[in-house]
């Protein structure tokens, strides 16, 4: 019978081999004393199996508040386990609560985090995974050969639906690929959602009609079930070839039934993301999240950028990016969003990395904020794409790309 | 305007006034630099504000992974945020981007933990809330003045459903008020859901056809949306009363959905807590937790239990159940369910601290693995909370309660 397996890491006071056995006990049948009706069969075709463990370190204090260690030895580990694929079938929420579930409550431990999981090949056939994907958001926007160039509408909020339309002609005029509503902004109190879509769309509309290029703009549809379809069906009805999720927020039932609708692009924003990572050992790693928003049907995820402005490092950004590139049972493609501080100073760093271009690469005061205005923004973002993939450093690029000159001379002692 | 507040515990290497402004900066229009259009006026309607920043004190190591500080110093404080209902309107997944999104990642912060938020007065005329609440789930199992007691089917997983209602009608006999489905069964290979409801259902209608006593099934209905209000509708059909959804499992849109239906009061499973609480310094709080599901809806939301077997204090789950018992807005009731561990012993206790009977107590392996059998262990349990509300000890009311003796000999020691 097929398995998924969750990789963990772990802290514990106890014997490595005892702590992984609480932790496969309470993830299929739990309880703290034998209980009638526990038979040897049900045993061997539902419980939880412990498949690898490998020490790692002991160290003297504990990670996070557990048991206390007699001895002050707290051992790390990283386990394997899995979980016959008939003790939940296919659903995404049940997975989650088994893998992700009440073990983060085990005394026993003084440290968890999910680091990846494995599905099996079945599971193809019942999630359709994200529709559009890379290729599917190159062919939507027309871009080949380098990333799409997007930007986040600033200020965050506050903007009318004119003011938005207005910024998103200029952008779309200076050349960007994609724009998006900031994760703050849905429906406020001088934005309303649909004037928002009818007046962004119209700029977005007559752009398309003279030049060929439909900007992608992702409209912020997170609410409850039944206004995000209705938003979805308004972007749909406008034209419009992308919604944006806040995945935490709205959670995998929701996102998914969003992403099942089929028709627009989804933009998985990962707001919330620091609460279930930010500490090393407790929550869940982004190769194991980025695989089940990939199930779900999102076709482009934020990974945070190189040199972002919070407090995520390099390796762990590059890692994110890895994990979005791999494919999932030989597909689900999803396209990586670069954000956060990003100008384009980042960009050689960025490929020299990750050699790859498929990406989303986002900027907000780095296009804005161009010393030539947000034209000048997106070709200095273009020309430091340009540049990275022929190898240049950024002092290289500067020297060759006269726009993106000065977004170095503007952003780059930041 | 009428404004939602939310009340941080924070650590920052930093001026406590700077980092309390890089948060709202950040959570209402923040980006590295000014962009054009962020006028004053805009500013001050759509700004997020720091109402009160209050020192607590300065350690010399940080909480998380974060920015550096080059005294060594590391300043705790309890700061209060608002914002304008203009800015996301009624929408509780954006309130949640808003109060809890990018912020976690904030490099300023070496520990954010959201403890507790307020909403104004208008929410009452969007949201419904609880359905049922704790006067609903009191009618619904026919139980006054004591808590309503409940057990989960163990083992979690693995009966078939002619097994598991077999379990039921002993339970039912027994004169349980309360029964759930664990958290890791929705649909299995061997209790496909429907088939469980209709075996369940049979004995639970039957029982209450000669007795006049429902007794509550939670069932798990969690999974995507179509099949959670299939189930839900399933239920309904059947003649049940009660639905579980897991509620980070499936997010804040998804169970809203559900509990919107309306015709089942809604078991709240909090699994994968841990992952958002256990650290001191990073993640949430239960009392601002809580509130946004009773906003969704939720009539039943767990709060672990005294002397539980996992991780969390007494004093931790004190405050949980004080939170549900808060009116919010002057309603919204929601039944605090007791789970974990809990055999009876803990009833004393637990009535001492907090003063009610309102509450679902859950008692697993207390209740199944009792000398006399499920029927002692039900008895046993009443009989706990009888003598906890005449003030007795644990030994005073093993020496008045045969069958709550037999349960402190069993499990007394554990």
């Amino acid at each position: 019978m097929e398995r998924i397996t969750a990789r963990y890491y772990i802290e514990t006071p106890y014997d490595l081999e005892k702590a992984a056995a609480v932790l496969a006990g309470e993830q299929s049948s739990g309880t703290f004393v034998a209980v009638p009706g526990e038979t040897e069969e049900l045993k061997q075709r539902f419980a939880a199996r412990v498949e690898s463990i490998t020490h790692l370190e002991t160290v003297t204090e504990p990670a996070i508040p557990g048991a206390v260690s007699a001895k002050g030895q707290y051992h790390r580990a990283s386990i394997e386990v899995s979980w016959s694929i008939e003790n939940f079938g296919y659903n995404l929420p049940t997975m989650v609560s088994t893998l992700q579930g009440n073990l983060y409550e085990i005394t026993q431990f003084t440290g968890l985090k999910l680091m990846d999981l494995e599905v099996p090949a079945s599971f193809a056939d019942h999630f359709k995974g994200p529709r559009f994907g890379i290729e599917g958001c190159r062919k939507l926007t027309g871009v080949e050969g380098r990333p799409l160039i997007g930007t986040i509408i600033k200020p965050s909020i506050g903007m009318t639906p004119q003011q938005t339309a207005e910024l998103v002609k200029t952008l779309a005029e200076a050349g960007i690929d994609f724009i998006k509503d900031d994760e703050l902004l849905s429906s406020s109190a001088n934005s309303p959602f649909e004037e928002r879509v009818d007046a962004v769309m119209r700029v977005v509309n007559d752009h398309a009609d003279k030049t060929g290029k439909k900007v992608m703009y992702a409209f912020n549809v997170s609410d409850e079930i039944d206004s995000m379809l209705r938003r979805y069906d308004k972007v749909v009805a406008a034209g419009g070839t992308c919604a944006m999720v806040s995945l935490n927020s709205v959670g995998l039932a929701g996102a998914k039934k969003v992403c099942d609708q089929g028709q627009l692009a989804i933009h998985g924003h990962r707001n919330g993301w620091g609460m279930l990572n930010r500490h090393p050992l407790l929550g869940i790693e982004f190769p194991a999240y980025q695989k089940l928003w990939r199930l779900a049907g999102v076709d482009q995820i934020h990974v945070n950028g190189i040199q972002n402005k919070f407090w995520e490092s390099d390796d762990s950004v590059v890692r994110s990016i890895e994990a979005c590139l791999k494919p999932m049972l030989g597909g689900y493609s999803v396209l990586p969003v670069v954000s956060s501080g990003q100008w384009g100073g980042q960009a050689p760093e960025t490929y020299r990395r990750t050699q790859t271009t498929d990406l989303l690469y986002m900027a907000g005061g780095g296009i804005m904020a161009h010393p030539n205005g947000p034209t000048g923004g997106v070709v200095a973002l273009r020309q430091a794409w340009e540049a990275a993939v022929k190898g240049l450093s950024v002092e290289e690029a500067a020297a060759e790309y006269p726009e993106f000159a000065k977004s170095v001379e503007k952003f780059g002692s930041k």
